[in-house]
């Protein structure tokens, strides 16, 4: 069965505020780099599996990030399914 | 001064065990995800800044990166430099 690789982006709505973002933002600019005017944290999660195509690889992908990898009330997501691997 | 958006990916080497990434996994089985094979959990890292042009904005970012974002012992990391905002 064909192998793919994909990468779900899951990261805060806007209208969530990100501590841990501010926090590397203060430090950023203590280090001197004072250009930066905002930094947000998200989750990058690399994801590797089985699928006989495409499509049921990208439905099997939005499924477990609507169901586990993402907080909808707090979170979105996006999918980059990559490449068919041989 | 132009605006810069910029996305920093950073992620475990291939060689650090990702525990977290391995109980995502588990439970995308459990869930019925059978297809599944490994899923590892990086950072996404939103940054907006200040800077003259794209190549000094590139110079910020990977200096920042580098020096604050990812700890190179463990991670590696990549720059993305999206666009210049208006």
């Amino acid at each position: 069965m064909p192998h793919f690789h994909a990468t779900v982006r899951v990261g805060l709505r806007p209208s969530v505020l990100d501590p841990a973002g501010e926090a590397v933002c203060a430090a950023a600019r203590r280090l001197g780099h004072g250009a930066i005017q905002s930094i947000r944290i998200g989750k990058a999660i690399e994801i590797r599996l089985e699928a006989p195509d495409a499509a049921t690889a990208r439905q099997q992908l939005e499924s477990l990030s609507a169901q586990l990898l993402a907080n909808p009330v707090m979170e979105t997501w996006s999918l980059e399914l990559h490449s068919q691997e041989v």
